[in-house]
């Protein structure tokens, strides 16, 4: 058994490195109802103006509004998708349904509950304005204008546009294929029943869970076969079909790790330990044919930090993501931050409202182990290392999960 | 064409209804792999503690904390899944991984970076404390302790926590089945080329993308029927496999609607219109099932805006979550917002940081029309009717619905 001989590299550095490692996946054409969660490749230029055509905001009357304060004939009627096409003639009215055409001729609409209605005839008030109740054509979209900007998420306001310009499809960056696998001879399957010293394989549901939250479709390939040989052929063909190999466990410096020396082997080991509390055994390595392999540490609290710290980031970013990370919202810390010696640490927190502010109290014992840490944490707290750490009472920039109510 | 007879009913005690009226749905077992976005129907309690057993945090050596000092014999080896069984002899030391059991009489665990090592020796600093890195049963969690509260979202660390502890599924609250329908005779398929006055059926996939990410497993129906007896089967059928039925247009008064008389002579109609800005036209009922009915509006902000008041928490309460609202937080208003008369408006605004402090920002004009105000809004702003709106610079409690950087 041997110390590490991998240098420790600063946990931003790495985070950096990772990032300027991974590629963005090529475009591929998707059907608007697995749009959402993706990003465009282009920005979505609109091709026509919406509405098409001047339509009721409401139901009612067309009239022309010289017209108002007389007795009116009506007409016909313009209900959505049924036009009334000719001129309306002076002295008559339409029927006019929400989402109708205003009918040629006809410059203001006056709602329902605003006239009287006999057999034929209506009775609109005098005075009634021009312009009234109806949307213009290209009132809510200019033809030209930027709908949305490419690497933004589409979510259901922007998938409806892009239907109602008639796109059926939209060309968006591809979905990382990432292949999971645990590592460890301790691990057995739940719902089997552990003897001694062995555990449950927890972190292929946390990491699976967590993948896809990222937007990733996940081959689940169980746990790793702790022989060389049936491991190197298991992930050779695991890349062969995956964007990303992510591992947990089996990356610290026992004589049973198998997986540091096999992506060594296929590929370029560019981080082997880090700065990072907790986490600090991450590995990261491309393979020439530019997949990646992330090499999370076995405790849970350690892979699951070190995949918000770097792979979350990477998929984001593969997706073809403007922003990569979480967002990010000021704390007032309401405990006494302790630095970790030379590590940044990523310290769990709850938040609360207290007034106007998000306040962080800490999940308890931050043990890397200790998966209750994360359990209901709303955000992260970057400790810088060295110093003193952080005082309750600091505001500082947390790493948002989700927000309390 | 008669004005609605419905009252109009002010929008939050219309949303208090709508939830009072929400089943939560029944208990199904499922998967782990499947519980993310689900909740427990009860509190998950810890079986067993965590660790099971003494365990090591690092890769070094397992000692007797007394022996320090000296050279030791190394008498074996701990690795995870593979402990080292007998009791430590006085003046030996075990090799011990990380994961690996302590071994029975070692009391502490020195890592490997803090030792000389030889042939079947190893050297340990004299005076090293008792209890060093290694996790003692329990550390972790506790038998009895609550690891996940009933209602509360599962997410990654809930759901490794989960199968940690031996559970291959869990006990959740059912994912409503959701029929959508589209109505109105103007509706093409996208793809189409929409004719005169006609216009592409957009509400499907932005109702698509929006019940998915509220949790609803969906069912597309696609353009209803415009003649009546159709209509009535197609809505029937769907009712008796899905919990709610969702229409958007079709529920304003032309003489053409026919969803609100159809809805009238399933179940009870409780809510026809509501004192809300977009929206006003929302329609709520409940069939002798139980079963829900949404009418939402047709112009597109009006269906989204009706969605996320009255639809989203109601899909939130039948999944079981103890919280069915989303997020707020302070914002500090950047623009004067006007008050909509009788109705409350959602304004939808962007947010900006500025300091410490979130601005919000107008996504230009908020016409019921055009869907480019919810494009990239970061959150609601809720402007009371009557009064004079709300006063640039005013801190008000925005509905977040995803954060800026």
């Amino acid at each position: 058994m041997r110390a590490s001989t991998y240098p420790l590299v600063d946990a931003a550095e790495a985070a950096a490195l990772v990032l300027e490692r991974t590629p963005v996946l090529p475009a591929e054409d998707v059907a608007l109802a697995d749009c959402p969660g993706r990003a465009l490749t282009d920005d979505l230029i609109a091709p026509a103006q919406l509405p098409p055509f001047a339509a009721s905001a409401v139901d009612g009357f067309a009239i022309r509004s010289a017209d108002g304060g007389g007795r009116l004939r009506v007409a016909g009627e313009s209900a959505a998708g049924r036009p009334f096409t000719e001129d309306l003639p002076a002295g008559a009215a339409a029927r006019i349904l929400t989402g109708g055409v205003l009918p040629p001729g006809a410059d203001t609409v006056v709602m329902v509950e605003e006239v009287e209605q006999g057999d034929g005839w209506v009775t609109v008030p005098g005075g009634f304005p021009a312009g009234r109740n109806f949307h213009r054509p290209g009132d809510d979209l200019r033809q030209g204008e930027v709908v949305v900007a490419r690497g933004e998420p589409l979510g259901p306001a922007e998938v409806g546009l892009a239907a109602a310009l008639g796109f059926p499809q939209l060309r968006v960056h591809g979905r990382p294929r990432v292949a999971l696998m645990s590592t460890g001879d301790e691990l057995v399957e739940v719902g089997q029943r552990p003897g001694p010293g062995q555990i449950v394989d927890s972190n292929r549901w946390a990491l699976l869970a967590a993948l896809a939250e990222a937007g990733a479709a996940v081959t689940l390939l169980g746990v790793a076969p702790d022989r060389p040989e049936p491991l190197r052929e298991l992930v050779v063909d695991a890349l062969r079909h995956h964007d990303v190999l992510v591992t947990s466990g089996g990356v610290s410096v026992g004589t049973h790790d198998l997986v540091k020396p096999l992506l060594e082997s296929l590929g370029e080991v560019h981080l082997g330990r880090v700065r990072l509390k907790p986490g600090k055994p991450f590995t990261f390595a491309t393979l020439p044919s530019g997949r990646l392999a992330f090499g999370l540490p076995g405790f849970p609290v350690s892979s699951l930090i070190t995949f918000e710290v770097f792979v979350r980031p990477a998929l984001r970013k593969m997706l073809g993501f403007a922003r990569t990370q979480r967002p990010a919202l000021p704390v007032r810390m309401g405990y006494d931050a302790s630095a970790a010696g030379d590590r940044t640490e990523y310290q769990r927190v709850a938040l609360r409202r207290e007034g106007g502010e998000l306040v962080a109290v800490s999940t308890g014992s931050q043990s890397s182990s200790r998966l209750m840490s994360l359990a209901g944490a709303h955000a992260l707290v970057k400790v810088p290392p060295g110093g003193t750490g952080i005082a309750a009472g600091t505001v500082v920039e947390a790493i948002i999960l989700s927000l309390p109510i």
